[in-house]
């Protein structure tokens, strides 16, 4: 039996164009991955009304609604209202609920006011959802063969609610599993990518292989479909291996988050510790590299140096070296670099030094960044040409200098 | 009159979450500037009959649609097909938007295939919008009453198609302006807000005020609709002032960015500037500076003391207040800050320590940061406890730091 879905987002604000419609991408991930057919995505407001309308199209057209948003504590927030006047239902006080949000205020040491009570009052006859992640809670109804799943709002919540919460629900209605792999690859254009696994990706059908690209990267997919888990799992393998043999180095990792996740793993495993000395990503790849929880094992700090004057003071840059060559040069961010490794006692040191906006200087025009990393004293480096504004060459300079220090690691 | 909106998006890839539907914000934010309220959003795949009972069902609800995608060269473009049926409309060859599209293949020194010549088929009647960002033409039809506004999907033609296209088309028919503000606020939860605002703002009809809380912080957003642009900003701004009133220094700024770009306009302001010293937060306050550009005027550079040893050795606190006081303390935060200030010649230093998430220690749970600001010799301090994880936690600090730094920075 294949199922179907509609996916109902609750707000205002996505209307008006004040916010993006991200929760959309989650669950819609989440349902094809299930093999459910989402075949409809409606935004209402936040208007009972409107909102009574939309629920009772869905309810006709789709056998699963997901919705998201309107479950918060203030007076436009009336999802499970309408919800539970469209299943005909009562709303009652959900004990344990109560009891979350009172040890949530608590833990927080905020005060709780009376409105926050609202987010414990649920449809009778509804399976819980509970959010570890923030107030509200989510809830399931299952009535007149349909089924409902309201999930909160805020995508930090939405997210993990979608992952521990709404598809285990769903998972058991299914009849097959599916499992995903993601191949993560920087370094090569998603048409370079395409035309490299074409010949072998076009004849498949089980497992299916999707490039997806994003920021400076491209993302491969590999998911597989069978009766249990464990064998979905298996018929990926041998197409991970073969794509890996084909694009080589340009993989950085399978399942990873992050190419500075990719470089601290490999920095921790050769016990290898890590220091950065950045100018133009002012702090952006030490931030990034301490983003992840136990950083401390590989990280010793960083300086961020803005100025030349805190260049030549905080990290022993020469004054002449700067002179000569320009602020904004490859021997700066190799300086950089090594200067990180000797002021922090480090194995391993990024060097940043760039424009990452405005006109630049004649031999470097804006978003030109050199990018250097010293590993046990050799230094490598690379120009980054990225003119396409400010956030977009500070983030390729702190992918590529993480990429040059995860290739330099593995040669370890 | 007031009239009112649905924007359709055609396109199975938003509905498998491969992409984000970032059209609709696009058509959305224009719509809203326009004063016409678009009350529907939905997405619908590229499937003939649902697109039909789509396109259907907002020919029933709104007065104009606004469609995005689906006007491609390929069999599974058919928005353009569907929607001729259902307004009764028969397709025709409109030549001077073929000769557009010879001409723009020509130009790319690509070769035109036979169904890039379906792209110039439009239904009769129609007001062609040229497309000077791509191949497909966008059309408008009026009939039934209703106006259809089909727009192509890319957002890189999308986005120009909106501004340059679809507003002027749309301009014509509207009699009234919406003008919107946002205040921030920082420090004071969304329904605490609510009901401090509730018996002012309920009365409210024009302008209206409408609270959403994102990350720590509440945007109050005040619309005004008027006949003029001018009067409907003008009726606004005594109601900016009444919630600023009410609501007090919680307030950051209003249609400001963010809670760090407000301490950086202060700052640059006074000529102030500006260092870091961070432990948990690990190079965010310094990314966060350094992601406005220009930030240089303000920020001279920052210290990431990942470890005990660099914060003596780099910074030169004292070994014995560590030890005394323990690293995660507020004397040590205020230690730090104090010597970013001096370390950098900077009036302003901002010290972070604490523990992002983990167990802590036996006085400091994990989730516990203690953020100092030194400001002219002055320094202030505050604890933070989020134990909603790392991400969430350092984020949460640095936001306290930037408030904390522009609170004592205002009374300069």
């Amino acid at each position: 039996m294949s199922l179907s879905a509609e996916i109902i987002a609750v707000g205002t604000e996505i209307l008006l164009g004040e916010i993006t419609n991200t929760d959309a991408v989650d669950v819609a991930q989440a349902l094809s991955e299930l093999g459910i057919n989402a075949y409809y995505q409606t935004v209402v407001g936040d208007n009972p009304d409107r909102l009574r309308k939309v629920l009772e199209i869905a309810k006709n057209r789709a056998d699963i609604i997901i919705t998201t948003g309107g479950l918060g504590p203030t007076f436009d927030d009336l999802t499970k209202n309408v919800a539970a006047e469209v299943f005909g239902r009562e709303l009652q006080l959900h004990k344990p609920s109560l009891e979350r949000i009172e040890e949530y205020f608590k833990r927080l040491g905020r005060k709780m006011t009376d409105n926050n009570r609202r987010q414990a009052y649920l449809p009778e006859g509804c399976t819980v959802l509970p959010n570890d992640w923030g107030t509200a809670p989510g809830c399931a109804i299952e009535g007149d063969g349909k089924i409902l799943i309201m999930l909160p709002g805020p995508p930090r919540e939405c997210k993990p609610m979608v992952k521990y919460r709404m598809v285990p629900y769903l998972e058991k209605l299914s009849d097959s599993h599916l499992v995903s792999h993601g191949i993560h690859i920087y370094g090569m254009g998603e048409s370079e990518v395409e035309s490299r696994i074409s010949s072998f990706a076009e004849k498949m059908e089980n497992p299916t292989l999707a490039p997806y690209a994003k920021d400076g990267e491209v993302l491969l997919r590999v998911t597989g479909k069978a009766t249990t888990e464990e064998e979905a799992d298996a018929i990926t393998h041998p197409v991970i291996e073969k794509v890996c043999e084909i694009l080589g180095d340009v993989v950085y990792g399978v399942d990873v988050p992050s190419l500075h996740s990719a470089a601290f793993e490999i920095l921790k495993e050769k016990k290898l510790t890590l220091s950065t000395a950045e100018s133009c990503t002012g702090g952006l790849c030490a931030k990034l590299i301490t983003d992840i929880p136990g950083s401390s094992e590989v990280f010793r700090g960083g300086v961020c140096a803005y100025t030349n004057e805190i260049k030549e003071k905080l990290l022993g840059i020469p004054g002449e070296l700067i002179e000569k060559y320009g602020v904004v040069s490859d021997e700066v961010a190799r300086a950089l670099s090594a200067s990180a490794c000797e002021k922090f006692g480090t194995d391993a040191g990024i060097g940043v030094t760039g424009y990452a906006d405005g006109r630049g200087d004649e031999r470097n025009p804006g978003g030109t960044i050199y990018v250097a990393v010293t590993l046990n004293g050799k230094t490598v480096s690379h120009k980054v040409y990225q003119p396409r504004g400010r956030k977009v060459a500070r983030e390729r300079a702190a992918q590529e200098a993480f990429n040059l220090l995860r290739r330099e690691a593995e040669k370890i």
